[in-house]
Parts: structure tokens; sequence; C-alpha cells
């Protein structure tokens, strides 16, 4: 069994905002995290997969296939954009770094082929914070 | 003469729109970036400044007082912002990295003490982009 | 379950050496590391966290919390200091990054709240040397 | 138990070659990495052990002796070199990060001495790619 | 004015090799990186280019047009190849960092549109080695 | 003319601190930098030299030959010591970085052949702080 990790980037506009609070409560909570004309960030995204190497080509799974899998599942859907207003895959949840990285693995899990399983979504929101989540089963 | 450098760190939101065009103008122009929901980064911010050793201290500046001083007249009006309506000094101008590194000389510039000269801004929009700016009289 | 990483700085220095050896046995086991006036490092602490994310905030721990929290039991005690002078929860220890980075653990975990579990103390000593400690259970 | 992780650097040249398949399925398959003139990267290489500091010490192991052994058991054999052509532990395998990985850890393995356990190899190809082996018994 | 840099990365293989000494002289000279069957690296390339930003886009260039005139000019010569054997701008050259610095120097700038200029070119060949080439007139 | 640079990497300890001051005055000053026990430092070394390249080496300075008379020049008498006490080059300085850059410039500056000419010491004393120096006759 190997891991093999593909780093990504995106971009987009978020707030922490819990719409069922007061815009006392949020701010008390979120601080300016909760400023209601948005903030955002580069984020770094791991996907990480694993399984056996294919003794003919020595690859656990072509790279740039999995670069184009993300691309399209993932980043398509948030790169350069609001992710409180333009992700359907978001709406309704609230715009944490620990909720946004169960979502994308949630949204491209289903799309990796049967032979790799996917093993971990490493997310960073700026450079001193990241979530790791390992799915379900773990 | 030496040169002293402090990187400090925001995140923001903004969007690349020119008001004066039409919605079709600024997409053909801007593509993803002019996003009407916003999108955002992490920006990473040089601050060079020049001068002369104080044989007292060994210190061109105090770099924590300096660090201050960028807190204040900076960082305190850009970080968790959105840079196209929550910004003063960036009303009326494009939000662009160009302008931004150029606007955040103009604030900070008048700002220093008179035995240093600021130098350089240097502002990284994501990690494969950065402006550099060293004033209008060079 | 997922995982939260907040990576905090600190400066130090310390110097490897075993007090009921000789001079010459300090440095003919730890060399250059031994030198009697010290030498120091930049550390980087990665302190990683985990739980489920509670519903209302999507946060798994309020990231500032968790950040003020580090800085109150372990940057306070730490940062700007000597590792084997002026450090109470390291006297009559070694000063590797090892019997370091069990000490972070041992030191932050009682401060934790209940909900979350700390999961993995990382420390860089320098760019190209790293120890991680996961606790006594795993 | 501890961790500590040496981070090391070598660069190479190699191809993605299948010598069983065509010309024509090569590069259908492997694309420009299959270019029959190579090409090359630096490859960054974390060697994970663990096991329990030694009280005396405070160390796991010697990181500098680590270093060394890392240094003549495979750097001496895969820096500046073509990972194809010159490296005895490749020969008759293919060249991709997931397998030379692999190669790494089985050169690497026997020549640690007993008190630890080589616990990772983590082997980066690109900045982007990295690819991570626990060995069989995981 | 205001200098904005895009930086880039390709991958290749070359050696250090002068055809007119004998392979004992290039091996003294050049040691390991002689080696007749190529090494390889990744390089990082930091385009930047000055001028002043246009009013109605803030934009000194468009940073995505500046890529795509790098990857066509520059890249698609030189990623994924064999540097000594596959360019055809480096034939009859020396293939070290300095004299690849200038030829994508010569190769870049006829390209560049006229309202902006070719600053430099920075070429980090490995993360501790870089040369920087400002054009001829400087 | 080109620029070539190579990055080095030195540990020490030290402590920002005036002898002809009381300690209060030190403490007012510096702060914690002034801990009479001192503190330390990863220290990032850029040393850029400028020139034309070799025509039959392509280099403008064969790099490892550069890094070997950083390592004589200066590494030797830094790494892993304390630049208050162990550096004679730095007897009666002040500590800071600024000083620091200096003196590894006059220190390494004499040892360079004559075809090659210093032209920055660039000096990391953190992540987020550097000083850079181009002599006296810039």
């Amino acid at each position: 069994m190997v891991y093999l990790t593909r780093i990504e980037h995106f971009n987009a506009a978020h707030k922490l905002y819990n719409p069922s609070w007061t815009p006392e409560q949020n701010e008390q909570v979120f601080g300016k995290c909760a400023n209601e004309n948005w903030h955002g960030h580069n984020y770094e995204l791991y996907v990480t997969i694993k399984g056996m190497p294919n003794p003919d080509t020595g690859f656990l799974f072509d790279v740039k296939k999995l670069s184009s899998i993300i691309q399209r599942e993932v980043l398509e859907h948030l790169d350069h954009k609001n992710l409180n207003l333009d992700v359907p895959f978001m709406q309704g949840k609230m715009c944490s770094t620990e909720v946004l990285a169960i979502a994308i693995w949630d949204q491209l899990a289903p799309h990796l082929p049967e032979e790799v399983q996917l093993h971990c979504i490493k997310l960073y929101e700026t450079p001193r914070i990241y979530v790791e989540y390992f799915g379900v089963t773990r």
C-alpha cells in the first residue's frame, strides 16, 4: 500500500456566519471572520489516495488524471467563488475549514476509480491553519 | 545603508471590476476574477525600509515598532475585509495587486519615523504572483 | 472526526548536555550541539487536535482560542528563553527536540477543553529536522 | 514512542517508460514523462523513524548519524544520477515516485540500528506531488 | 512604475559538460554534475516585468496572459525536456543555470507587448541555488 | 552581468544587549530579546555574487566552491555558536541582524576570487524578518 498526494490551489471568499443567530451573536463568536462584506483566502488542498501500484506503470494512479478529476469535481465549483453564495454543495452549511474539508471529501470520493481509495483531504486556510479529514470509516 | 524587511499577513475578499464597464466587459477582461459575489486571498506583505543602523542598538529600526505601525496603519484596514467595499483608501480604485501595493505605500510612508525611509512594498496575492513598488522617486 | 492544526513559532537557546557526563563525553556524543555557550533555533510548533465539528459554528474548536491557550501555557514559557535554564517544565530533562515535544504535550493537554483531544505535537528544530509525539495512549 | 524525521535532498534524471511497450503506448500512457531523452527532478526525501528516546541523550537516534546512513545507503546511489540507468536497486523497475519510495525503504531499512524502526519514506517529486510508504507490515 | 512577477515551474534533465574537453577534464571541473547519463531538476522560474498600471484595469499586464506567453515561448520548449539535447535555443551552449537564465530572457523578451518591459529572469535550480539576469542594458 | 545566489543555514544563540546600559535600559529597549540567558535562531544566509559567466563552463563561479568559502570563512565561526561570546568578528558589536549581515560581508568579501564581486548579503533571522546589505559602495 502506498499513499499518493496531489496538492492543488484555489481562491475563495467566505464569511463565518450562522444565519439563525443575530449579527451580534455572530460577531461575538466569529469576530472579524463574520464581516458581512466577506473576506477570503488562498486555500491549499492536499488530496491523498491509497492503493497498490500497478506493475505495468509503477503508478498507484496517474497523477494527471487525479488532478483532472479534482479540477472538474472540486475546483471548478470553488475557485474564485464565494463559498457561502456560489457553491451548491456548501448550501445550508457553515463555511468553516472543517466543514469545507468534509464537503470536498464527499464531493470527490464518488468520482475516484475503484482501484484507489480516498485517504485524506487536507486543507490549508492560511499558512498557519489546516484541517485534515479521513472519512467516516476511520 | 542596510535594508530591513518585515513580512506580515492579511486575508481579504475582492473582485476585479470596473464599474464604468458593463458586466460583459468585466467578465471578458477579468474572467473569473470579476465574479460578482467576490473571491479572496491570503496576502503576504513585505515591507522594506532602509537607513543606517543606530550604533547604540544595532537596529536600523525596532522591528517590533515597525510591525506595530504596519498593523495600525495598514492591516487594521485590510485584514478580514472586502477590499472593494470596506477600505477607505481603496475607494474609487481598481482592486488589483498593483494598485493595492501603491495604496499601501501611500498609507504607510507618512507614518514612518524620519530616520528610516520606506524602500519597497512587495505584495503576494497568491504563492505564484507578486507585485513590488518602490515609490515615485525611483 | 476531523483534525485541526495550528502552527506557532518560538525562538530559544539551548545546548545538548548531560550534566552527569564529563565535558569530553558531552562533546563526543553531541558535538557542536554541546557548545557550552549555547546555540539556538527558530522552532515551528504544530498543535493538532481532533474531535467533531460543532454544528452551530462549523468549528472543531475556535482556532483563535486554541492559539491563546498555546500562547499562555507553552509559548510564554519558551519564546526568547534558554530551554536549559529558564523553563520550569524542562528542569532536569535533556533539551532534545524529542524531549521538548513530549514536555509541550504534557504542558498543553490538561488545558484543552473536554470536547477536543490533543492528537499530535509536531516540532521543527530546523527546516530539515522535526519530531512528532502522539501521547502515551497511542 | 516518538517519531523523528530527517529531510534530505537529491537531484536525478529519469523517464517513465515500460520497455515491454511500444514507444507509442508509452507516450499514450506517460505523455511527456516518457520523453526518450529524459527529464528530471529535485527530490525531497523525508525519512521518519520511531522509537523511545534514550534517557541519557534525549535522542531517539542521533540525527547526524541518521543523515550519514541515508547519505551512504541511499543518496550516494541516487544523487545526480539517472534513475533508469545508474541505480542498481532500480534495475528492472518502473521509475515512478511510488516505486522509488518503496525501493528507498528496502534499501535503507536493513541499515538502521535495532533500537529504531523505519516508519515512513515520504518522497516529493515536485512541490505539488509526493508519495508516502509505511512498509509492508502496516 | 510597478514590478509584477509570475512564478512558473518546469522539470528538465541536463548535464554540465563541455564537449571540447575530455571526459576527465569535465569530471574534474563539474564533478557529479557531469554524469554522462544526465541528472535533473525542478526549476522555479520567476519572470518580472515592469511598467505603469493601466488605469482602466489596475493591471500592469494581465498575469494570465503573461503566463500564457511564458508557457508558449519558454515552458513548451523546456518542460520535461533534456536541456542539452531537446532545446533549440540551448544548442551549442553550456547548460548552466546562468546560461539558461540568459537564454530564457532572449527567448521571452521579443514576445512581450510594447507597454511592458522585461525586468528580471530569476531561476532556481535547487531550493538553495538561483540566478538572476536583468538583461544587457542594465 | 548575472547574479548567482547560494543559500546557507546556521543556528546560533544571541541576545540584544548594550553593555554600557543598565539591565533596566536593555529590557526597556530590547524587551525579551535582552533575556540574560540568551535565546537563538535558525539563520538563513543568502550570498549573492555578480559577474560574467565563463564561456568554457557557463559558470559565473562554481557554486560548490562558493559554498566551501562561505563554510570556511563564515559558517565555521557562526554555526552552533553564541554570537555575543564565541565569534571573534562580532566582539564589541551589537548582535542585531543588521550588524551581523554587515560583519558577514566584511568577513567574506576578501576571500572571494577576483573575477566575482560580492553583491548582497541577505540574512533571515526568523521566517518573517530579514536584512539585506549591499556593501559600502552602493
